[in-house]
């Protein structure tokens, strides 16, 4: 994606070559969470970092923004920070991006939600074994914080798809906007057989890159991941919330007049 | 590994095993690195950052180091800093890891060796295409941490290699060590065949996670990252220097009596 030229990063063929990649980056990332414990102290509350209230995950990834930030992460327009309030003004010289999305769209941010369905409901099946070995938690955190902003990118990038969309077929849009009509919109942004496809592709990703090649005829040939795991987290996550960020920044598109 | 139980550290056998898994490390992080320019001013000192010597890399390196050090990352006998005058204590409680390695191990760093090759020879090998795109350039230094901290992983673990062998055969090792026999112990570590065979699985390993498999038979299957590059990354680097490493560590090995 070359966000310099809007118009090559709303071409939809552009926005599904980079959905299709991110899935390598999504799966190559739970693989490696793969190798630890489940870690739930990671997790929790006020457990190891004196005067946070935060977890140890959530210490991690606000240390990690705060340095991102300064190398301008969160100008991007493809990036979301967890801790939009706590970050820190670049260092680097600013990139001035032309304008792709509405100015509204930095509002627009379903990371709370991603946390939670990850650390609640992927976390736990992905983990080699349930439980946690103290020596592994910041190799956890590490983790868990590459899939986490790899989820969130993929997500976010449904701003992409909403903007193209309303581009493309400005009239209809801004009828069903003024008339809030949630579900036509929703209508107009899904295509059963396209999310079909994307979840058996993510199944033969899991297995092509969970499975080391080497082992290929030997008993040993054991996933690193469950595939049907991958899918169903796309199928009951990525894809539902890819769609609401979708709905949410379509419903205020008239807010900006570009 | 189960540093806490240092028999099992110091069997070949799950040695061998860790080995072969930080393949998928390596391999999966190149690829990630490959979607982005090689970008020489990440790389080019005084660049970037005001009042700092280093490059923009070093400069997130050391950023890194402050963060993972707190949650006591190098206390792990696994794990070298790029920066070890830097690091910081750790805000959690410590980890009394039983002593597996002997005392001065953590004087044995080859880290500056590892960025030398990897900005030089590597990155140019595996980025999409030579030069830089502005915007770009935070990724890269993420992606190039990830390289970098699991290649230096992978060449300090010749510390458990060497160790490991010295506990085998001590007799052997402590005659080669007080005639400085470097030649001696550089063939008592080398095995011809076992070194052709990881260059083998690398090349399919490369092969099978840089190709998107459900385009297996459709022409656009190109390879993310060349796995000829790969293969010669362990020949030329990764092998040699983890030689390197377990050599030095094996040298001083009788200044540690356990």
């Amino acid at each position: 994606m070359d966000f310099m030229k809007p118009d090559t990063v709303l071409d939809l063929n552009n926005i599904r070559q980079a959905l299709i990649r991110m899935e390598e980056t999504i799966v190559f990332a739970l693989i490696e969470r793969s190798q630890f414990y489940s870690s739930p102290s990671v997790y929790e509350p006020k457990k190891f970092i004196p005067n946070f209230e935060g977890s140890m995950l959530d210490w991690f990834l606000l240390q990690l923004e705060k340095i991102h930030s300064q190398v301008r992460r969160y100008e991007a327009p493809d990036e979301s920070p967890f801790f939009p309030d706590d970050i820190l003004p670049t260092i680097l010289p600013s990139i001035n991006y032309p304008k792709i999305l509405a100015d509204y769209s930095n509002e627009i941010n379903v990371n709370d939600e991603i946390k939670k369905f990850y650390v609640h409901d992927i976390v736990p099946k992905i983990s080699c074994k349930l439980g946690e070995q103290q020596e592994n938690l910041g190799s956890v955190s590490t983790s868990d914080v590459e899939c986490l902003q790899t989820i969130s990118r993929r997500i976010h990038f449904g701003k992409f798809v909403a903007e193209s969309k309303f581009q493309n077929d400005k009239e209809n849009y801004i009828r069903m906007i003024k008339e809030k009509d949630v579900e036509g919109i929703e209508r107009s942004i899904t295509n059963k057989a396209v999310e079909d496809k994307i979840l058996e592709r993510l199944e033969i990703k899991a297995e092509s890159y969970g499975i080391d090649p080497s082992l290929k005829f030997s008993q040993n040939k054991q996933s690193k991941v469950d595939p049907k795991v991958i899918s169903q987290l796309y199928k009951d996550y990525i894809i539902p919330l890819t769609k609401k960020v979708e709905i949410d920044y379509l419903l205020r598109r008239l807010e900006d007049d570009f």
